[in-house]
Order: C-alpha cells, then sequence, then structure tokens
C-alpha cells in the first residue's frame, strides 16, 4: 500500500487543535491541490474563503455550535459559485443563461465541484500531518453565513473545514461493511451487512475512549431523520439563484 | 512536496484507457478509500455500483455519448443513497421521517458525501499509477440510467467515474490562477485574474496537441451557459424523493 493510499485510509475527523497557524506554504499547497480537482465542463464552479478575522470566525463558531471553528490553524468556507462562469456576459445573454443556470442540474454540478475540491484540500492537510474537519454545521444558519462573507448572487455557502495541528488522537470511526456500499451492477439490500454493523457500533460506541454509550448505527439515523433540520435552506438557496427549477 | 500532493496536483482527466480490467486487489483498495471520506453526521450517504456487465456498459455508453463509458479497466456509478439511513423504521416512523429526508439539505448531504468518496476513489486510484474520468455526462438521461441499475426511492445516480490503465498522455488544462478563487474573509471580484486566465487559455488552446482552437474560457462557459440542457433533472431527482421542499 502507498502513502497517499495510507493517509487516506488513516482519516479521522479532528475536532481539538493547537494554538498554531499552518503556514503559507501548506495553505498554498491545500488551494492548489482543491484546485487541481476534476470539474464539470471545467465550470471550476467554487470559491473558497478563508477566515482569519476573529470576529468572523466568532460569528462563524456560533453558527455552528462548535468551538473548533474559531479555534484552529485555518478556517475555509466552501461556496457553491456560478457568478464567475457567467460574468461578463451582456444582460440580454445573462437572461438567456439564467434558466440553465437556475436548475437544479447546476445546483449539483457546483455542489459536487466544490466537494470534490475540499476533499483535495483534505488529504494535501492531512498529507503534511495536518488534521481536519467538515462543518456542514454552518448550514444551521446559512444566511448568516452568506451575509457574513458578502457573498454575490449566484454564491452559496456550503460547508466549512477546519484545519490545523491535531491536539488530540481520535478513534478511527469504523465505515459500513463494503458489502453494504458496493454492488455490481444494480442496486442490492444487503440488510445483513447492515446488521452487523449495528452490533460491530454497539460495541464501539460502549467501548470507546469517550462520549461513550449505547447505540447502534440504524438507531443513530432515526433519531437524525425523526428530527425535522434546516428547512431553510431551500429558501436561502433559491433566494440566492440556485435550484429554482 | 511530498508524494500524495504530488498526485493530486499531477491530476489529468484520462479519456483513453487500455483494455487491462483494474486488479480485485486495486479495486478493493479504492472503494477501501472511497468509503473512509468524511461524511455528514455519519450518514454514509451514498452508495456505488461497479459495471462489469458489458451489455448496461453499452448502455451508459451511449447515454453519456463517450466510448471510456464502455471501453475501460473498471466503471463505478456513485448515488447518492438516503434509503440506507432510515431502512428498518417502522412504516409510521418512516412516514415522520419523508420530511426531513426529502429537502433540499439533504439532497445536499448525499450529494456532497458521494463526492467526497468519490474524490478519495480517484486519488487512491491515481496513486497507483491508474487513469480517472468523472462522467457527469450519465445525467443526460437520469432516468435511464436510474432504471439500470434497478436503485430504489431515495437513491439516485449522480455521476460516474471511469479508471484504467491510461492510453494517452493528455495535457494538465490549465485552472484559474488562485487570485480568482481563494478570498481572505470576503468574496472579491477578481476580473482581472480572469481575464488574465482568458489570455492565458487563449494561447493553450491555440497550441495544444489536439483539439485546437481560438477560444478562452469566459466564452467556452458564456457557451455552455447559453444551451438549457438536463432540464429533466429536476423531476427524476423529485419522483425519486429528493429535494422536493
Amino acid at each position: 500500500m502507498n502513502s497517499t493510499i495510507e493517509t487516506i485510509l488513516n482519516h479521522k475527523s479532528i475536532r481539538k487543535f493547537k494554538d498554531t497557524a499552518i503556514t503559507h506554504h501548506q495553505l498554498d499547497l491545500i488551494i492548489r491541490a482543491a484546485q487541481q480537482a476534476s470539474t464539470s465542463s471545467y465550470m471550476m464552479a467554487y470559491t473558497i474563503i478563508g477566515i482569519t478575522d476573529p470576529t468572523k470566525k466568532a460569528v462563524l463558531a456560533e453558527v455552528s455550535g462548535q468551538p473548533y471553528v474559531k479555534d484552529n490553524g485555518h478556517l475555509l468556507v466552501f461556496c457553491a459559485d456560478l457568478h464567475r462562469p457567467t460574468k461578463q456576459a451582456s444582460e440580454e445573454d445573462f437572461s438567456q443563461m439564467t434558466e440553465n443556470l437556475e436548475n437544479s442540474e447546476h445546483f449539483l454540478v457546483s455542489a459536487i465541484d466544490a466537494a470534490l475540491a475540499a476533499q483535495n484540500a483534505a488529504i494535501a492537510a492531512e498529507s503534511m500531518g495536518l488534521g481536519i474537519c467538515y462543518l456542514g454545521s454552518l448550514r444551521n444558519n446559512l444566511g448568516k453565513v452568506d451575509e457574513l462573507l458578502s457573498l454575490p448572487k449566484h454564491v452559496i455557502p456550503l460547508f466549512g473545514m477546519a484545519i490545523g495541528e491535531p491536539a488530540h488522537g481520535p478513534d478511527r470511526k469504523p465505515r459500513l461493511p463494503k458489502q453494504a456500499v458496493y454492488f455490481e451492477n444494480e442496486y442490492q439490500e444487503h440488510d445483513e451487512s447492515i446488521n452487523q454493523f449495528d452490533e460491530q457500533m454497539a460495541t464501539y460506541y460502549q467501548s470507546r475512549s469517550s462520549n461513550n454509550r449505547a447505540d447502534t448505527w440504524t438507531k443513530q439515523m432515526h433519531r437524525r431523520f425523526a428530527k425535522t433540520i434546516r428547512m431553510d435552506v431551500t429558501d436561502l438557496v433559491q433566494k440566492k439563484g440556485f435550484n429554482k427549477r
């Protein structure tokens, strides 16, 4: 197994960072790595905003509810950006473009473009010994984040990423068995693998070093979906000109 | 610079593969790498389908319009999967869950989860000397792909990935200048970088080894958005129980 695959398989989300800023060189490599990801039809339909202003970090930490959004080596916000590819169009051309631009196909394109770039950034950071944590929690109040970063129409925040020197060593979190997520030629209902995973997770949650409890993956998922969350995402997204048709 | 970052920065989409299947060991590492990606709230909201049936490959190649969807070392289809996390729920609990499940927040969650997994797969493959190409072109006829793979409700195909031994060595495609995609603390309109990139791309398109033409990035984007494409994605996505509210 080569060192790249070792880095990938060794991933753990880091939620406690040392009080050391990452270097300019590290940041430069992380952003260059992000940029080299594949992109749909060459759109590069994303923008990355690095947050260095402590006041802005504090607001984002409040939105997220997580202290490591404030206390880390660097904080990135990944945005879907369909504004850049349509800049410099005449008013008439632009109004013709909006039907295509604002459909759910291009909502998908920009979200996927941003995610591919982000995962390259994550792997690049981890390959240098840094830790990362994705922050979907910025979507707790997408409108606030959008305003804070002064995003124009056709640009929306999707998620953040905290980066820095790890200050803890969490357990590597198990994944579903391969049989439950990878199939050949058609979808299969592989309940057996999920049950097996639930048993494994029951043991994991009872025995792990912190926050141990009686739980399974399936129970956790059912609790998650029983709560109605982030129903306001739709409105903000559409107000900004995404996912409208 | 370490070898992982070298692999990432060296990415080129490969569109011509040798007639050699990837090995079971390579495939196993690629899927394990995909599975270790970060996942929103531990949902692992994606499924990967490997296509080995030549008839199915031929149908997907027709949908995509690309010969390398048929002729490669392996073909993966990445799907958003919100079915697995809500399995085994009682009918009553499930009907309560659907409001949350079917909102655009969870459409985003599953698309991002799938994309993070896919990019890990891509980097793992490239680190072993294989080439890859993403296939957003499967969304040319999402309904057909959905049916072909027998995907249940709350599972939709998002994109494919062709993998294999490269049979050509394309140029590394330039990216927008860092100044155009990375900002500090707030969004900036960095038109100067985009103009500079347009000039660079005009030279690139005139001088590259194949398919040379007079073009710029901005012109290419404007042409892309002038055509209305994939307006049927919305209907299929909603019919399958995604992005409904």
